[in-house]
């Protein structure tokens, strides 16, 4: 396995190869497996939970990290081909990622959206242009359009509780937010649930429709699988029969790049906060999922994230095994994706 | 042992289990005990001893830590309950501790004091609220009113120098600072020397008397330990035969959480800066101890920092053979407090 | 092995050795060398390579390392002696340097150099006051005047490449640059390339002279090694029959610590961004080399970097395996110099 960028690169059964071999790192530690072997962590974004649970997960295999964010260094990193560097930056991204590569054995880039062009963003190209000079096995630690670390972690999760997949009812909403958030996680999200067979639903206010392109791979995952993708601004109708509800901010489609339009967009649905009310006509059971950061009492009420619906902690925590079964898979050969 | 937050938990026997574990560990070190084995580092204040004590302890153990502080992520944390977050933070202490603690097997905490109302950071608040969202083995790394491994290390240094438990004079002084500093270390120290059945004396000007509930549990301590407890401003005589002062600046208990209040007060103490005079009513070898960071010329003369009195480096090293020892009782089963 | 400072203090068969112990950790891995051993990383400047590549260094060998940035603490860290301490900074290094040290089995300091008076940054001075307060095994990770590590490195690539000792032909060459930059890497080139054996021409403009000292202890190291040192601003001179062109850019040295004047002189040679057409008198198989970060554009054109002259990123990675083999000689006994 040299590289984990798209979960729609893999076939099911190598999905379910990595989560039999994460199920197996948690039952059972092999804290020698990476003896002598270094992952670098490139943030050119900020991070908590992928920061923390790589290095964790290198830590708990044997091997090292280090981390590398540009304001640590003298020089913001330059991005730009064919560019005089008469500035600030002092490094160009064509030198500091081949280097930061030639230390380690294995990479992990974050490179977040620009969110001024939704068709740069979508064809990814920061994390594209970095991704091309590093010949490592190469992890995506979430970039403009792709989070496959989270989605792993989640199908890992929807697995461990015993939702469904075929048959099961998987609603992605919308959320309320100050800002204008990038598409990598609902778009990661909507193709995992439809290559986990599940009927899903994309419950969102007008305006904030997710891209054609991404909602088009997603209806063909779902073909594949036995699984549907649908699209709808009716939450009761979204959440009827739900086994669980994934929320998540984005930025709106319609006005992408635009703070302004997409700000007074927003702000007309304040009242897009998960609560009790959501789930009238879901299961008793729905749960609550959420990749975190999340803002209390604006993308969801304090009592569902500290109720028995939410998962988010569980969600979190999965993310290191998912990892460690990723990094066992490209450095230990533990399993043949 | 589950938790490590304030040394008056520990019996005196438990105690010196520690500290033969330190010793141990000092002499014979154990770089596989930790295999595997990961500590989570969270600093809502900056430091410079522990953050790399820590990381030291662990690695010689054969372990490993991250470390999250607020900076690196996007995120400062929000930590008031029940409030909409619409401001900056971007997530909560209550998503964010539970979450760093699931990826680690022991977890370091540092929060440091409000310093608006006494009252409020007695009860040491901040910690508080974080502590009860960990399940794991906790180690308080400084909060508003405990910094146990601070005062670990200092028995440990007292034994190694020799200076007697019993009829063994302490003088923990108050000097002069810029700043209106925290009461953790002269809270924790006084009662560490208390628990060792020393004879302490608490010598600090008017306005900056200690809390009379540290004081209170100060007494109660040598009480049970055969050492005693005084509060003085009499210099002189609170030197008289001392084995070692423990100079440290804190904030007035008068003003507290009125900067302009305490600034002027401490304004006028601006000569208490450890030097050879006070010495002259102590013992020939009277010893010179700080936590650091100190500010030389301030707060002791630099001839007593370079001189022969001093054993601040020794402090600052046994920080690290404290948390080991500390960390393999709670992780390796390595004595059984 | 007990310290690491400046490359003339070798014999050329003790460099062999580590050059041979560099190649054989590079062929094979000794993942348990340094197990439970520990680097403390002291970086009073910001850092990329020496920030990974000593990290990647420690792991690969089993150990491990911490990082110390001024930033990250409280305190700036104070370095004048006899100061009073009420300003900013809440620590002296006559504190944080034995205290950071007492954590650790070997220790890296970096400390750049202030560019204020050229007889100051030649004394080393902030890089020495921290050296006498360290009694471990002591790396230089780059200081006013020395860069020991990547000097090491630079021979090794050279070998690598085939690059002869004798008769083997060494540009260093002024490069133009923004900023008025520190003559480190210039100073320990020229002095490892006379070491070598090899005939050194340094290329600059006027008013950029190397410091009369450095290019003294050059010639002397030349003089042993069957050498040459000259200097010249002639280009196509200085690149007959050259084997390498080595590019970098420094402060004037005729208005040293003078911004505006350095400024004023450096803007007249913009035109010194190494191209194709600097090689016309070359050997056509001529190599260029860099520490990085280098400035595209600016110090160097996309073309040669992007081109099969340049090995940049082999110099790059070889700081990683000439690292190892220091710390392996200091700490594993793994070469006896």
């Amino acid at each position: 396995m040299k590289e984990f960028h798209d979960l729609a690169d893999f076939t099911a059964e190598e999905i379910q190869q990595l989560l039999d071999l994460a199920a197996r790192l948690k039952r059972q530690p092999e804290p020698r497996a990476l003896e002598g072997k270094v992952m670098a962590l490139l943030f050119m974004s900020p991070s908590l939970r992928t920061l923390a649970s790589f290095q964790a997960a290198m830590h708990r295999l044997g091997g090292g990290a280090f981390v590398i964010s540009p304001d640590m260094s003298i020089h913001g990193l330059e991005t730009r081909p064919g560019i005089v560097m008469d500035g600030m930056a002092a490094e160009h991204i064509r030198e500091a990622v081949p280097v930061i590569a030639s230390y380690a054995d294995v990479m992990g880039i974050r490179a977040f959206a620009e969110r001024r062009s939704l068709e740069h963003d979508l064809a990814d190209r920061e994390y594209q242009a970095m991704r091309g000079l590093v010949q490592l096995p190469l992890i995506n630690m979430e970039s403009a359009i792709q989070h496959p670390c989270q989605s792993l972690a989640d199908w890992q999760t929807l697995d461990e509780l015993g939702i469904p997949r075929q048959g099961g009812r998987f609603v992605l909403s919308w959320a309320s937010h100050p800002n204008a958030l990038p598409l990598a996680v609902p778009a990661t999200t909507v193709k995992m649930a439809a290559m986990r067979g599940m009927d899903v639903t994309v419950l969102r206010p007008d305006g904030f429709e997710l891209p054609e392109a991404i909602m088009q791979q997603a209806r063909q995952l779902a073909a594949a699988s036995g699984g549907s993708v649908t699209e709808t601004d009716e939450r009761a109708e979204a959440m009827r029969d739900a086994h669980v509800i994934y929320a998540k901010s984005w930025s709106s489609t319609r006005h992408y790049g635009d703070k302004l339009a997409d700000a007074e967009l927003r702000r007309q649905h304040e009242d897009w906060c998960v609560d009790e009310d959501w789930f009238a006509t879901a299961r008793p059971d729905c749960r609550f999922m959420h990749c975190l950061p999340v803002r209390r009492g604006v993308v969801v009420a304090d009592r569902i994230l500290d109720g028995p619906r939410s998962v988010v902690i569980q969600e979190a925590q999965n993310r290191m095994y998912a990892q460690m079964a990723v990094l066992h898979a490209m450095l230990a050969g533990g399993s043949k994706p």
